[in-house]
């Protein structure tokens, strides 16, 4: 194996395809993690798929990634709109990074617009749907390559 | 063919790899166009690839994909921090749209954290260099086929 | 029994009667608990009463809320001002939904004029003391039994 | 009788029942004023309800209420949001005040966020429907007899 | 006849021709009554033509126009940058409204460049002096009439 | 007689002396125009001095002002902050124009600190008192003086 | 003929009816130039009706229109909240301008509330639709005629 | 005598009458300080009249005044809308304190609207000219005579 | 032994020593402990040194210092910056408060420069590196022996 | 010769001399061209003088310099204050660039107190008419020379 | 001797113990100068005290600093939140610097709250009275000393 | 001689050439005095040199200027961004007056980007080193000789 990537997700995604619907998909976190390691595995990768409604255990689960992982995937929900401390660990990961987005933030509520996190990550990738965590594997996958 | 996909770059995205190669990386537009249209091959679509240094000229080649295209690809660069006319474009063609972005524009300017295009595309995929485009290009494969 | 209302309390209300006296009473948490069980009895309701110190597990509370309650009444406390997580839970949550507070908020700081819960809740009950929670709970049952 | 409490309704209330049902219901003003009456009746109280388009006016009848009212209920409506006059009024009287709001105005436009008011009553009712008038009362009734 | 327009006016309007005459012109509102009168009258509709300096009284006539207007004309003068029982008794009006003003208020003071009763009416005439009235006038016809 | 001087007075200030008397002082309106009465009789002028809650009859006093005064005193309270009716009736008065107000309204709530009048008035006094009217009505008196 | 009225059309109005038709309506752009030409001719003047997707392109046809036209007509479309080149060319043309827009703009996004070109012309019209263009040629008619 | 008065006069003050007349009047400095000479005298106090253009200096003899003046009368010129240091050395001044300013400073460019002293001294008097000094000195000797 | 005093360490402190010690040095957590531990007993005090990655369990360690401390140091990292929990927290806290930052906060990205504890605490001590810690507990035991 | 320098304007400078002359002044722009030309043969290079109405022509000459010019003077008129695609042309830009301006725009409207070009360029002259473009020229020649 | 450390003091610290002793305490410059002097002593520095109500007079000072001085002690008292001047100056002086105030400047009025000074020092204490000179002094010893 | 050239200097430009000399360059003042002597002379003009940190020096020496010079040159240094005191100076003063800076501030902090001078000013330049001094006597020759 190349190597562990770590997913992590943050408040509420443990009740998608169970609410908003119009917004999140049907597609439910277990949907989501099999497709993720379905793609990994396609290339080389192992994953390490986690939620929790806890910002400070997200904050633990990064530092944790820096033993354990190659490159990880954040989609940290509704802390991406106010935690400083999910970004300050981030900054001490030196893998690959990726930001992900369910739904296209940028035509939500104003205060979706911003994220704390954007500056901390290598690349940003939103409104894709559970696609869009394929994607981001794919991205980190490239890059461990090259 | 599945169809065609549009992808369009706008100011001084012509001058790619030879400027500013720590922000924007070493490789040309022609190398960036060479990669889409393999990425596209190999998913059955054709691309159409166009480089202009004028905000109008990027919505009229938007109106033009309307009749011609089935998915775009959107790097209006610098326009992408003032231009509405570009989204209001955006806003009549109804295949599917993504907004990439060489750099991670969150870790630059203040002025290019804001994108007056994002909320008129489906997703958005930033700081990934140019496998952001062959990503787009799959996004927009995935869709079409599902 | 007409079923279970939450009564969820936030950070640092623990310490009701013990702090502050003069701007939230001298009632303890415990004295609100036991006057809402009497005003949920008399109207045919059972309560749950919490209280925490966590964001999450606000979160976590609010997504049993949706498998367990009729209601659900939510002082969020100093979490009320800058948690987007708490208002992403409560917008999964179906049954009527009362935010109240012990102060009269709008006569306090200027970062406590802002709630970002109250846009999630069908309504707001504040500066009306231990008495506001009894309220909501009127409130609910009014709105169960229409 | 335990004494006298104003309710006093500001611009465009009048209408209640026949104008924009989605937001406001379809009670009439004439039924909340007798779901007052009988509320109040059973508590002890006498109720003086009165509605005005003007905003002078509602500072004549505040500044009446020192002298005839124990407890008083404003919903300013619009002039909520701008008006300076009415909280220097409801701050020059001594009796319980609460502020209501039939819709939950934090759901509605930007500029009905912030009242005027708000920091010169005791509490604020808001989105509970005619029913917070009613609350407003019991809550009244409460602190005149604490 | 097709019916009535309701034409109101709002503070100091009953001053002109009198008064800072570079600004709003020389004709009086007598003589932009008759011009309205005339203008109405070619379309087949009657005009009832009112002036007030009170906020509450427009509120009012507004209020009276659902029951005798086919469409309504308003030039709230200075109301028009501060009143929001203005605008909530327009949205009750299901007539055509057009706002009208005699000067081009994006040329004046940054205060009159904002109106609050501009997403409550259909149209916005501004700048063409008393022709303006006449314009609207000419706008409520049409549409009475397609 | 030199001429008449009026000296108009917004909302709840017809409570001077009666309520927060920390802010205001224990002097009464009556108190205050009977001194304004005798200031202005030693320069040779007569007062007409009122007091009103309706921002629209404050306009409307203004007008009758540009008949029948040679200066005026305006205390508009809390329209002070909110209200372009009345300065745009101030531009239409060509006499001396003096705004007055008891308190130092620097000192107080951040909203008092602009007033809208004030750059359509000669001269601004504030925190002086009763005595500020008396000194208003001695600066119009030295103007018309010389 | 008593001149020609330049009648200017900015990016992507050529799509008009074709594209969003609840905001726009389904009258075309061609449609519109046939009323425009009736109405002009009906008054005695000609009309001279461009459509450009460039801003460059409108600024010099505002240029040209110094040399050919008595009265100007334009649709700035989404240039009118970003342009300073427009309204610097329009401040130099000395005939009649009418700005036009089809749509409410203070209906929709708040960006389209401000235009950089209202302080640069002589009048605004507004939401009145197709209909809105024949009355900015009346108006520039009746000036003339003045 | 009753005491002495300090007069400070800020930075350009020395220049007055003789530039910018439009704005400053005609009157020079030095005639202000005799009319200030002369009504002081009637009223029983001397006055310490002084000008500098060093912000420090202005806050040195704000500190003399505390061993020698009853009273102060400041324009501070400039530095009225940047200094700190200026209302701090007001705070130590237990007299009676007035700000004058001879121009109406609201009718002025947007930066001369806001004073950083007004809220440290008891009263404001601007727009009145040489005679705003005068009045300042009146009001003084009333509240120590009072 | 004069009493304990509680030193509380907020996210990613955990890291310090190992991750970017060009900003925070290369010194450990634990070394910092000792220092502390070394200072205190030298005037007589022990310590409670503690980190968390969770923004509840700070709030919860304030409340417990309230039986158990005579000081205490916080240093809340990333949550200086958006939590209103742990000043609400320290609010209740009656021994003496001194918040400490490593690096100059005021050096770093904008949102570093504001701090929600500071209005909460006695003292702050910022960019003086792990000595910072000990100054502050000389500062806490001064206070506690004067 | 030493060199080319390229001096490219923007929209509506074409008119120089023929409109506002109490702002532009007037000369006209093949004038300055002229002049531009004789100050630039006397330090030893040739000039390459353009004009156009388009933002995307500016950014292609810009480009075009890499190739042919030792320096570059621009006047990008009413795109300095909008435009981010010159200004990222001028950062691929190596050799002397100074920004011009004819009149002081600090004097003028707000909006043009800001140019998103000065960040991008070595120095800037405004309000010192022709000239400026002149002195622009000798500040490259020195440099080029030094 | 170790060396010098400025302790540079700015406008109406020279009234210290005189004046607001409940905001700055009862301590007078000269005892916090000797206590300066005895704990400088005791690391073995000498200090050279200074007390200015000049802005200029500081930057002086500090320029002298660049000459005599190892570290500098500062407390600019009122120009902390104004002065350019003085960080501009600070950035010459390569010795240690720490900002030093009384209060806790973020306890008070919101302007004292932004310094101009802190992102040119090396470390900030504030709110811990007399007592945060001599930790300055320690923590520049310290530094000196490593 | 053609009459005096007054070239005043700011705050901390005496250190210039010994301080920072990556953003101001190795050149002293002394050298840029003899530079613009030079300059001065070749055109038959006069120089008069100065500098000093304080602010209200500047301003006294401003008002020196309007009896002995035709021209002024300013450098204020960090007084450009805050000081009201200057540029009131610089009103009065009638002949021609040019602003200059040695660095682009526009490249430099975001305070340093507004200056309070420039719109009382003739032209600015900045960003070209020393040779600004001598292209702005150059540029009042010029104006001086028309």
């Amino acid at each position: 194996m190349a190597g562990t990537i770590f997913i992590l997700n943050g408040p509420n995604l443990n009740l998608l395809g169970q609410r908003e619907v119009d917004v999140y998909g049907a597609t439910t976190l277990a949907e989501i993690e099999a497709a993720c390691r379905d793609a990994a595995a396609g290339l080389g990768f192992e994953i390490d798929f986690r939620q929790t409604n806890q910002e400070g255990e997200l904050v633990t689960w990064i530092q944790e990634a820096r033993e354990k992982a190659v490159g990880l995937v954040i989609n940290a929900a509704a802390y991406t709109h106010s935690s400083y401390a999910i970004p300050d660990a981030l900054a001490t990961f030196e893998g690959t990074k990726v930001e992900v987005h369910l739904s296209n933030i940028f035509k939500r509520e104003e205060f979706r617009h911003h994220s704390t996190l954007s500056n901390q990550v290598d690349g940003v990738i939103c409104g894709l749907g559970p696609q869009g965590y394929v994607l981001a594997i794919e991205a980190i996958a490239e890059i461990a390559n090259s």
